[in-house]
C-alpha cells in the first residue's frame, strides 16, 4: 500500500487562452482535453495518464486542489480510515467526479488545501510510447517539460498562537500518507520551529513541500527537466517569450537541484526543475537547515533573498 | 513493506591493491572497512550506510553475492514466509553474520545467484552531513561517483530445455519482492522469450536487470552520475588513468540513460550510468524491445553491436 | 592581410534530394540558392554569408572544392603573388565565376585539391539579426549547426618515394597562407614524418587538417556545435533519424573536441564538432603527437582504433 | 602584423595573501613569480607565457595597467608610429622593465587608462605540456579557469559635455590597433551615443570592452572556462567558499555567453564566462543595443538590472 505520486493540481487562471499559451508553448505541456466549463486538461510527454494539470477560469489565481494517485483502489478504504481517525472527515466521490478518475477520496490537509486521493485515471501513453520507443519524442514546444514533479504550499504558521500548519502537515504525510521528510528547516528563537519541510512518496528529493506563511496558499508548481543544460534553454525560452523570470538559473542548497522560476500569466509561480544527483529513502537521514543558514539552503549561489521569494505567492 | 534498494555487492578481486586502487581512485569511493580476510569495505560519498561495495580476494573474478535493503526488520519475516512458500530454501543469519547489518536472510536466486535481505546496516553518514549540507563534498577523487545504482545479472537461458531464468528471476521479483518491471527484451523466433529485464524498487529506470547467457553470472555493477557533463569527465579520467573502456559515453535506448562501461583491473565490467529523465512508477507500463531493436535499445547511438558487450562477463 | 575563414566546401552528392534532407533536416542548415545546375546553396543559421556548403549532384561523392575568405580584395593580388612565387599556377576567376562571390583565386593545393580565395560574398545575415538579437533563433531543425567549422584533407604519403603531400600542404599554409600549427602528427621508423597535421587562421584549434593517406581526398567537414550536450542531442538526433553514426560522442586527444562522426547519404563524412576550451594563437607551441600515442590523440576515451577511420573517405 | 591577445592585467589588491588564496584556490590560477616588492605573478593552467595576472599590494583596489601581446617584436616599431600618429605619447620601456617581457610600449588609452604593448614574454608552457599531451592537467584547484579572457573598462562618457571616451577608446582599437567591433549599446535620447563597446582581436567574442561610467576605473577581469556546466561547478565553488557573488549564472544577451560575477577580496569584479558558441570575424556585422534592450543585452534572462551592476567597480 502505497502513495504513487502526485497526481494532479487544478489552478485556477485568470484567462484561460493567455494560461494554455503559457503551460503548452512555453512549458511544453500537451492539451488533452478540454471541458464544457472551460476547463483544460494537460499532461508532460513523458506522463502516461490522461493529465497532471487542470487549468481552471476564474476571477482569481491560485491553487484549486491537489491529488494523489495510490497504488490500488482497494487502498482507497484503508488510506480514508486512516485519514479520518486522525480526525479528518473524508468525503468519497464517485468515479468520474474527478474527472476521468476512478473513485476518489476528498479531505482538507491540516493546511486547509483541498486534497484528493484517488487509484485509478484514464490512461493516454507517454508521447515516445512503449515499444521500442525513441528517448524523446519530435515537434516539443518550449521547455519540453518531462512531467509535474511537486508542489509547494504555503501554509499558516504563528508560532505566537501556538500554530504550525507545515508541522501540522508533515506529521500528516509522515503518519497517515507514509512519506519521508528529506529536508526541513528549523527556525525560530529557539531553533525549533519547523518552518518548511520537503517530503517524498517516491524517491526522488520531494514529491510535496510546506512553507511557513501569513496565509495559506500556493507558493509553485514545478516541473521536470532533465539537467542543467535544459535549465539553460528553458531560461532561454523564457527570455524569449517574454516570461517574467522570478529567480534565474541557480542551484537549491536543499534538494541539491537547478532552479529557474517564473509566473505563469495570472501569476501562479511555476518552477522548473532538475535534480542533481539526490536520490530519497526511507531511511536517508532528514537534512536540517538553521534559520542562519536558511537562504544558502534556499538559493545555493546567491546565499540570500531574491526579490519577494517567500512573500508573493496565490 | 517494501524492499528499499540494492544494499551491496560483494565482487571476487584477483589483486585487492588493485582493486582498491580502482575502486577509491577511478570511481571515488571512499573506504570504511577493512576485514581481517582482507576484504575492504567502501561506499560512495552520498551513501550514509557503511558500505555498498565489498571486495574480496579471490583468484577468479566475479560476483558473489547481491544484498537489497528491506524497509523494517520485522518485514524480514514476511518475506522469508513469501520466499520459501515459492519453493525456495532461505538460511537466516543472526546480526552480524552479513558485516556491520542486522540479521539477515540468505538464499538463491531462480538464476542461482546468491541474494541476501537485510534491513540494518551501520550507519555512517553522507560525507557532506545532514545539517546545513554542502551540495558536494571536498577532495572527491576520480569519477566522485554518488552510489551504487545498479546490477546486472547474466542468467541462463535456452528455449531448447525449454530454460529461462531471466523469466524466472523477473517472475520471483515481481511477485515475491514487489518489483516492478520497468522494461523487457522479447526475443526469439516468436518474439515470446524475455531475453532481458530491468526491475526497480525505487522510482529510478531499474534496481537489477537480468539478460541471457549461455551461462549465469555477473555482467556489470553500476555506479550513479548526475548528468551527461559527469559522463564525459568520467572517460576522460579513465583514459587519463589507462582504465580499458568497453564503450565509450553514449546512450542507452533502454532506461534512456547515459552510459560508460569499462573493467575493474580483474576484469568485472562496471558502468557509470546518469539518468537522462525517467521515473519509474508501478503502473508505469513496461516497454518492449523487439530483437530487431534490441541494438538500438542497448546502444542508442550505435545502434549496434559494441565490442562483445554480451559475451564478455564474469 | 589574413586570410580569415573557411568560407565553403562543395561536395558532390549521389542524391540531390537525399542530400538536401540531410543538410537541412538532420545537420539543420538552411537553404539559401538553388542553380539551375541543380546546385543546391546553404548556410549555418549563424553564419552572415550567403552560403557554406555547396551540393552538387554527380556520379561519385567527394569534394569538389575548398574555399577560404581573406580580409580585403586587394588582398587577392598579394596572396597571387605569393603563391605564385611557390611555383604554383593560379587563375584569376571574375566576380561571379564562384557563385555570389567577388573575384576569386583559384589553385591546386601541393595536395591537388582544388583550392579559391576570395574576399567578398553576398551577405545575408545571421538569423537572429544584428540588432537586439536573440541567442538563437526559433525553428531550427535538427543539430541546428551554427557554422562550417573546418575541413580535413586526405593527402598522398609515401615515405618509400619520399612523398609528403601533408607535409608540403603544411609548408605552403605555413609560409604562404601565414596560417599556424595547432598540433601535428609524427609518425614512421624514425619519429619524423609527418603524418597528419591541424593549422588555423582563426583562434579556433583549427580550420583546415591534413592526413595521409594512400589517395588524396576528403576525410570530413565538420559543422560547429556549443558543446558536450549539443553533441548527445545530435547523437540523438542522428539515431532517431537512423544516419549511419561512424563514430560515437566522445573526445578528441587533439584539439581536446567533442565530436561524432556520421556519413551523409553519399558516404561524404561528416562531423558535429563543439570545442571545448582551447585557443590558438600564433605562438603557442605545436602540440606533437607521435605514433605510440595516435589512437589515443584520435579518440581519446577508446584510445584505439574505432572502425575504419582512416580507411574509409571520399 | 597583428595584436593577438590580453596579455595580462596589473591589479592592485588591499591584502596579497587574501587575494593569493582568492586567484589560486578559487579561480585555479597557478603561481609563477613572487616579486621583491610583493608583487605576485599568476597563469592560468592553460596559458604558456609566464604570466597573465599581477597582484600588487596597494591601498586601494583597482586596475594598474593592462597589456596586450604583438605578434612580432619588430611589430612594435610600426605600433609605436600609428600611435605617436594619433597624437598619443609613447613611452618605449626597454626588456625586462615589463617583468620577464622584451620591450614595450606604454601609453595612455584614450580613457586614460595605462596601457601596454609587448611582443615576448618569457615562456613556460600549458600544465599539460605540447607532447601527447592529456586535456586537463590533475590537481587543478577551484574554477579551474583555463586563461584571461578580456577586460572589461570604464570610461568617461558626459554626453552634456560632449565626453564619450568609450567611443575614443572603440575608434582607437579600430583604427590603430585593428581591433573589431563585435557588438555596441547605442543610447541617449537620439539612440546615437555609444555607451559601451565589445571589440576583438581573436575570433572570441572580445578581448577587451568598455562601459559608459562617471569616471574611468575597472568594470571587471573575465576568466575563461569551458562551458555551462563548468559555469556551475564554479558557482558552486564560489559558495563554498562563501566568496560575494555579484551576478548567479546566467547568459549574456551580447556575446550570448554565460556568466557569473563575483569580487575578489579587494572588490575587484571577477567573471568567469564561457563563450556559447560565437565566431567573430571582421567582417561580422556589429551586433547594436539600443538602450531599451540594454538590460536584455547585459543579462538576458534577468532582463532587467541587477544589482549595482554599472555603478559598482574599482
Amino acid at each position: 500500500m502505497a502513495v504513487m505520486r502526485l497526481g494532479h493540481v487544478k489552478l485556477r487562471v485568470l484567462s484561460i487562452d493567455d494560461a494554455i499559451d503559457h503551460y503548452t508553448n512555453t512549458l511544453g505541456l500537451l492539451e488533452t482535453h478540454r471541458d464544457s466549463d472551460g476547463s483544460v486538461y494537460l499532461k508532460g510527454w513523458d506522463e502516461w495518464d490522461k493529465y497532471s494539470v487542470v487549468l481552471s477560469p476564474s476571477d482569481r489565481a491560485g491553487l484549486e486542489h491537489v491529488a494523489f494517485k495510490v497504488e490500488k483502489d482497494a487502498e482507497l478504504d484503508a488510506y480514508r480510515s486512516r485519514i479520518e481517525a486522525r480526525g479528518i472527515k473524508v468525503m468519497e466521490l464517485k468515479p468520474g467526479a474527478l474527472p476521468f478518475c476512478g473513485r476518489a477520496l476528498r479531505f482538507l490537509l491540516p493546511s486547509e488545501h483541498e486534497f484528493f486521493l484517488y487509484a485509478e485515471k484514464d490512461f493516454v501513453g507517454k508521447a515516445v510510447g512503449a515499444l521500442n520507443p525513441e528517448p524523446w519524442p519530435d515537434g516539443l514546444k518550449g521547455a519540453g517539460v518531462h512531467w509535474l514533479d511537486h508542489v509547494m504550499l504555503m501554509c499558516e504558521v504563528d508560532p505566537a498562537r501556538g500554530m504550525n500548519k507545515v508541522a501540522e502537515n508533515v506529521a500528516f504525510f509522515r503518519d497517515v500518507l507514509d512519506f519521508g521528510l528529506s529536508e526541513q528547516v528549523l527556525a525560530g528563537p529557539e531553533g525549533d520551529v519547523q518552518a518548511a519541510a520537503w517530503m517524498f512518496c517516491t524517491t526522488t528529493p520531494h514529491d510535496i513541500a510546506f512553507g511557513a506563511g501569513p496565509r495559506g496558499g500556493l507558493h509553485h508548481i514545478s516541473f521536470f527537466l532533465e539537467d542543467w543544460s535544459d535549465i539553460l534553454k528553458t531560461a532561454d525560452i523564457l527570455a524569449k517569450r517574454r516570461v517574467k523570470v522570478d529567480v534565474t538559473p541557480q542551484r537549491h542548497g536543499i534538494t541539491r537541484g537547478a532552479t529557474t522560476y517564473f509566473f505563469d500569466p495570472s501569476g501562479n509561480r511555476n518552477e522548473t526543475f532538475a535534480g542533481l544527483g539526490y536520490l530519497t529513502q526511507k531511511d536517508m537521514p532528514t537534512i536540517t537547515w538553521n534559520e542562519e543558514h536558511l537562504w544558502r539552503g534556499i538559493f545555493y549561489h546567491s546565499g540570500d533573498i531574491v526579490g519577494d521569494f517567500l512573500g508573493v505567492y496565490t
